[in-house]
């Protein structure tokens, strides 16, 4: 499996996507599900990846030869983020229809997608793309996407987070759920992939990479638990109605 | 969907049931998922359901009807918490199967079952059953088992949940799970059933019901929200190499 993790807020998008993909409990490999694209001081474009691993990569190297190959549409030809989705959900239902036209057969190629970024002189966007090819787009209301094994880092997305949180926040809250995720599901694992992007900074980032040795995950995933246990231990204690 | 969780630690058992069901999002109901039997003095058994209501109701009818009508083996006659689950999980695939002995078709009627208690002089057991009717069982090592929705409440479990907790702080770890589960997922809602019992104490307690207006479960919800908020504030600031 895989978690992916990507937040719009009021200052910028951050991006954390995990490292591991598996077929079978016993073939384990290590796969970046982070890319970026960009034209300094013009575009930033992320791409996360969840599912087929043969479609996903299919898909980037779709795009990346696009590029490449200077074909129309191709990343940074296109006008708007809205039609950097569209033109990655058409190349993906394009990767998998190539596999199979049978529409049932084509479910085990399945892959999700989280499409964020920003072109100069428009507002950063965040998309999560379907399978399908079709597309949802994140809001001040529902400022960010999970792809993945999603529910056990969502309790404290759902709590903590918000639109309006600085970058450094709410990079330390989704840190937090990616720990969380790590200690309760074996098919998430290290190392981490994280990408912070500032607002109209039209800079491409290199990102960092987060291994088990990476000393303020460490610290932070060792604060968090003492946090945890020392909060459980300030709650008051049940009434007596519990214990009847 | 369900949210049921059962603690065995070192004091005795902790039993906490969401009540509700659904039927699609336009049939939305509340159902008791947590059953209690016993013998004071003698015996305590819980059982908690997750699955096809129809299925769950009519298990708790035909192990109630053995008692009302003397069948033997019976939840008061068997010797064991071995037999107790032996016989739910008997009970449980003979229901399925008289549905249909269709083997593909049965797993429509599927349901999974958490069961409790104690019998005279033996060890508190706690065993998750199977819809085919096998079973685990709970031990210091894994003192805990969930069914249903489990995902957004297992973090929480896994890094603050030990054997030795005493039974009230077990009782607020729980409770915490459970907030965090009906945050996140809409298909697990109030109220809570929650059902402590202490260790050879032989005692059918009379559990607690948990509504939204309830002081003490209102009370937690929002100090761990504190807790989380502030400890994320607490965290240090991320190293500048996240940022390049």
């Amino acid at each position: 499996m895989t978690y992916c993790c990507a937040l719009r807020l009021k200052d910028g998008l951050v991006f954390i996507s995990d490292t591991r993909t598996n077929a079978g409990v016993d073939h384990i490999s290590v796969f970046r599900k982070l890319y970026s694209f960009g034209i300094e001081g013009e575009r930033f474009i992320t791409i996360q990846t969840s599912g087929n691993l043969a479609t996903t990569q299919s898909l980037i190297g779709h795009l990346k030869n696009q590029l490449d190959t200077h074909q129309e549409p191709n990343l940074y030809s296109v006008h708007t983020m809205f039609e950097v989705a569209e033109l990655v959900g058409k190349t993906l239902k394009t990767v998998i229809a190539d596999v199979t036209s049978d529409t049932q057969e084509q479910s085990n190629y399945y892959c999700s997608l989280l499409v964020g970024g920003q072109i100069k002189d428009q507002e950063i966007s965040l998309y999560n793309i379907y399978p399908q090819g079709n597309f949802i787009c994140a809001t001040s209301d529902t400022p960010y996407f999970q792809i993945g094994e999603s529910k056990y880092g969502k309790p404290i997305l759902d709590r903590a987070l918000s639109y309006e949180m600085p970058l450094e926040e709410a990079l330390r809250c989704s840190l937090i759920s990616f720990d969380s995720t790590l200690r309760s599901n074996v098919s998430v694992g290290m190392p981490l992939d994280a990408l912070i992007y500032q607002k109209d900074s039209y800079h491409i980032p290199t990102g960092k990479r987060i291994d088990e040795e990476d000393p303020y995950f460490e610290h932070i995933s060792k604060s968090w638990s003492d946090t945890l246990k020392k909060g459980l231990q300030d709650l008051p204690v049940p009434t007596s109605d519990y214990f009847e």
